[in-house]
């Protein structure tokens, strides 16, 4: 399969399930609202070492968010929910309630299950509840106003894991490749890409070979430098750069949604050569995104 | 005294001893550079909540970075000092290992102590030790290509909680010249300021009268929309917002020109109309930052 | 009337018939493009000094343009066609056909009329035409690799002006709600505000009185310094800044759509408390915007 | 001669002389300057297609401009001086006093010549002299407040036209070395690169061999996709991108510099193979920069 004259590998990438919640961050202007949501879903790349994952899903305009100010919704994952809750609840205390103009709301309001924020008793009592629209929220007397949050966060079950490669003729060609696939991913709804900028530069194995003490470790069948020193690399000739996305969303429908549009505009990148997904044999994860069926 | 017409209040800021880390971050271009450092300083607005506090201190141009490529200088910042090393070697590890292009360099190579940051195990028996420049680094072979790490990132004991408060007329005269401070201090070099976009809007009393379980809750004395609500409200006349500015640094020095060169880029600001800052009685922390002597 | 509390004066803009035609920029990355997009409908602020008007309509991710990457749509708008043809042809050649990667791509083909804009001499015989999906394109061998340009875009009588002042108790509240206007106003496709981000902060009137020589000058009516000192002043008692939103449109409807969006939003920031709209008593424009009847 | 494994073509860039005037624009706001610095800048890629070349030289933080708010010094560029004093005028006019709460300084206080750029007739009598710090400004009330602009701009004899090409294994290495270089540049004092994102993608040979009335055309000779269709094709083996950087500058130093600075961080980049220059074989412009004197 090709498209755009760019090989597409007959394989599948493997996904796991995890809880997601879903964040509204609205501001004074687009730009507060960023920041917030920005500082949010920081830290935030892989269980492997963060607390959670996290990423901004979209741009809400003004004219589309509860309270008529700009906004961004954004996606908290953990595969536990326990976990997922207590750094709901962290997140948005620390990096939203403490913003400048911010306010948060329930970035799922269908879904069935929500996890309680109660941030108001931050206001020492002088809290009190109010509603924005149809919105049962609180609003706390804080240094630059009112703080304005609504307390139940619509939680569901959700996929983490869902991946491609993007592989380049040059480090370069691959890279902006990948560049293309997150801003395409942007516009998919309920979909994530959580490493910085969306990419990841060093994607990895589960352990190590040589150092027993290390849950993960470069992939080294996909590291272009070492093609010709390792076994069995799985980089094609002619590639010199290979770099993954990783997609985090509510539901298996976002997560291919986001690998398809994102293949699709990866290949339309001068000097993109192949594209392919990380699986692990099917023995982990239940999810399989199989790539010809997806495009 | 008066800055431009703005009153700035005869008090301090009081202030605590911290470890600050500095770690240059490099990349291809800016951008890909500045992703990196904004995860990598992500949820780390006050450790209160958060497991550290961390910001970007400065842009790098090229000239001026060790591997002749444009980066970022980021401060990570904690009150103890193994509570810091985890920090920093796991917001490296997970936001600038994983990350498109990037390398990693002490930023203060001349400081006395030094904390490890042992990536090279990510390489599983393919890295390698090399210089660049004078600087004895790793190169880990990774899908992207190499990554380039020093291992041993330089840490002072400096200051957290330098801090000032700007008032305005109206709610979003305070907001820009708390903006307008924030962007003064990012020319200061040695001090960050870790909320989102560098701005308090909900600035916290330690402990609370009413909800015993919390640990701070909102500083109602400096609520406008309390005044004439709550006994001694703090808030002067005419006041309709207030901004927090929270400062970490390497040094007494760097947090004293962060506020001082803060405070005059507020006061150039319509509508701005007092500074303060906060303290506790000078029962807490050992630093004292007397406005009217800073600036 | 009142929106959030905010008083709407019972008035109209006044606008202008005006000739506007609609470019695609793509280009490999977002940012490539928008670089592009920034310098084409740069110095266009208002036909008093600038060749044209022209600012940047929306952006379209890689799903929805016509080459499947992400691009930017703007518009280029004068009240004389000829003038018009002129720029556009000129602000194209210039600014996108120079840019790197970038490709250009008519954005109304549906429009009766089309401008023709032959890039493709600059081939030097080397050009030669082909196919993006349906569209007929001609590619151009040039230094970065092909440059892929539709040569006719189309263009249609559309509104210059359209326009509200966003008024508030200090300069600060007025000019975030005029940001949060822009904002709005960004999400509503086939308008523009050409101004720099979109604000005006220096509205005019038609002429001077005491330099006969000068086409516009300050409008002292509705300058906040100026209330007390010159008669019949327009400023509300407690307003100190007034910023304009000034608004191009491919129709009456785009205008009016993105006045009321507009509107809307200024409404929704603190310390925003009047608006109203500039017109000349209906002596100059044929299109009235009655701000009662569009909110 | 070799910098960190790329060719440095053993030639010369060819460059002519023009006036250069620089201008500082502050804004209450980083962003709010940026923006008004962008529409002043814009429309200017090159005197070909263009009224003036126009570019941001620095950014320059609160601390270091005349009246203590953050700000931009943009440089504006013809050959003949009657032409640049018409567009530095219309420039400042529709784009910087436009503009919310910016103001304008000289940027050459120390040049020998100045231009005059009476915006004071704006006020229509309402306007009065004054200073900031030792600058004699004049304040002209206007909606948002009052501007503030200093009338008299220095202009030098500097140099248009210093460049040099980028070429890479593919594409987009060249494109990414092309950005690297304008980043290096950004940190030269004096010296713009005024084409969309400071990269030339459709550098042009003099006049046109098969359409007369073509002042340009493509420069089929750097023409990677022409390479074994063209006769002396001067693509070398292997590279399949090449893009040009264009630099603007106040002196020859200036613009030797920032050759120098860009080139440098372009060689860092991986996949970027070749540096070269465009000369005229030193037929037309009195200055000549050395590669390999300047390096």
């Amino acid at each position: 399969m090709e498209i755009h004259g760019v090989k597409i590998d007959d394989t599948y990438a493997e996904a796991f399930p995890a809880w997601v919640s879903s964040v509204i961050i609205t501001g004074a202007t687009r730009e507060l609202a960023y920041r917030s949501a920005v500082e949010a879903t920081g830290f935030a790349t892989s269980v492997i070492g963060c607390a959670a994952e996290a990423g901004i899903d979209a741009y809400i305009p003004p004219q589309r968010t509860p309270d008529g100010r700009p906004g961004f919704g954004i996606l908290i994952v953990h595969p536990k929910k326990k976990h997922l809750k207590e750094q709901l609840v962290e997140r948005v205390a620390e990096c939203v309630l403490t913003a400048p103009t911010t306010a948060v709301f329930n970035g799922m309001p269908d879904a069935a299950e929500k996890l309680p924020v109660k941030l108001h008793f931050f206001g020492d009592g002088y809290e009190y509840q109010t509603k924005v629209g149809d919105r049962s929220v609180w609003a706390i007397p804080i240094m630059g106003g009112e703080f304005i949050g609504e307390e139940e966060i619509g939680v569901v079950q959700g996929v983490a894991g869902g991946n491609f490669f993007v592989m380049g003729e040059s480090q370069m060609s691959a890279l902006i490749g990948a560049q293309a696939a997150v801003e395409a991913i942007m516009d998919v709804c309920g979909a994530v890409t959580s490493f910085p900028g969306g990419i990841v530069g060093s994607g990895s194995k589960v352990g190590s070979k040589k150092y027993k003490f290390m849950n993960a470790s470069t992939n080294e069948l996909y590291c272009p430098t070492l093609k010709g020193k390792v076994p069995e690399s799985k980089v094609p000739e002619g590639v010199k750069g290979v770099f993954e996305i990783v997609i985090d969303g509510v539901s298996e429908a976002a997560v291919s949604e986001a690998m398809a549009e994102g293949i699709k505009a990866a290949c339309m990148v001068a000097g993109v050569k192949f594209i392919t997904a990380g699986n692990y044999g099917g023995t982990l994860g239940p999810f399989k995104f199989d790539l010809h069926k997806i495009l």
